[in-house]
């Protein structure tokens, strides 16, 4: 069975669970049979956007080429996974209209948690001014008003949001509800 | 019928035919069932190299770029062409390590005869000193040393060098003989 392609955005502050949940999405989707890419801040930064900063500006070039190549993995039948912030909703909403099979995951953790949590240390260095351009810190987000699923990383473990996402793509027909690869051992 | 992805990389200087070939190639592979993507030139320096300049960094930078996608798009079974000029052959062949189901096609066609046909008018500007940086004029072009293809454009017409490819294509067990469109329909 050739599956179809669809692009899944995570979007959401830094250290929300952006990535995590894509790793754990990708092997849920592996499991049924789909192809798989994901894409997320740290690897666009590196192989795309090297040069790039924080400006309004940069934010939206780097979006729009992830959105580039998720249209161009899509249209080819592969799951395309983006985990960035991406945090302007314009560039988000442009990105949706271009691919046009595009379901948005926003992965919402209040700032105080995150700033507690601080895996990486960056909220401390953002919040003592060390660190400029800081989403959610000294520089805005802007959530999305109406994503396909929303995810409460505060609440929820990391294994029930992904359990959440995988239900919503069940619900949207983009995958099938029984695991292919083990199906088909059957 | 699953099909293996593979990256057939275009390299020859301005106006040499890489983009004319790579759609003629395109539409006969799209005919037997694989998926194609197009990567050329203009494509890519549009959507994820704004900014980039002509130096040897930023060349370089442009074609690990368009690697990087080659790569996504091959592993997950879509041919991906590129039809950039890309004039090192110390990055091309990075490239090619990094997506290994790799086949490069030498576009070549002697620079007088590109300067006299000069379609875009670049090579006046370039040979007049108005245009810098313009690969052949002055700045190298490394030919590769054992390409999987040659086409000779100033000698054979597109639809030969399209066809030799194809050949040699079929030759590589990358492309089945038969269209499997028609096939099918019979």
């Amino acid at each position: 069975m050739e599956r179809k392609g669809f692009t899944l955005w995570f979007t959401g502050l830094s250290g929300a669970g952006k990535t995590t949940l894509a790793r754990l999405v990708e092997a849920e989707l592996l499991s049924r049979g789909h192809n798989v890419e994901v894409l997320d801040g740290d690897i666009i930064r590196t192989n795309l956007s090297k040069g790039l900063g924080f400006s309004k500006e940069d934010r939206d070039t780097n979006i729009r080429r992830i959105g580039f190549v998720c249209n161009l993995l899509t249209r080819n039948g592969v799951v395309a996974i983006a985990a960035a912030i991406s945090p302007y909703r314009e560039v988000r909403d442009e990105v949706r209209r271009d691919i046009g099979s595009f379901v948005e995951v926003y992965v919402k953790c209040p700032i105080n948690v995150l700033a507690e949590r601080d895996v990486k240390g960056l909220y401390k260095k953002a919040l003592a001014g060390e660190l400029k351009n800081f989403t959610g810190v000294d520089d805005p987000y802007e959530a999305p008003v109406a994503p396909e699923v929303l995810v409460e990383t505060d609440s929820d473990t990391a294994e029930v949001s992904a359990a959440q996402i995988i239900a919503r793509l069940e619900e949207l027909s983009l995958v099938s509800r029984e695991p292919q690869a083990s199906a088909m051992k059957k």
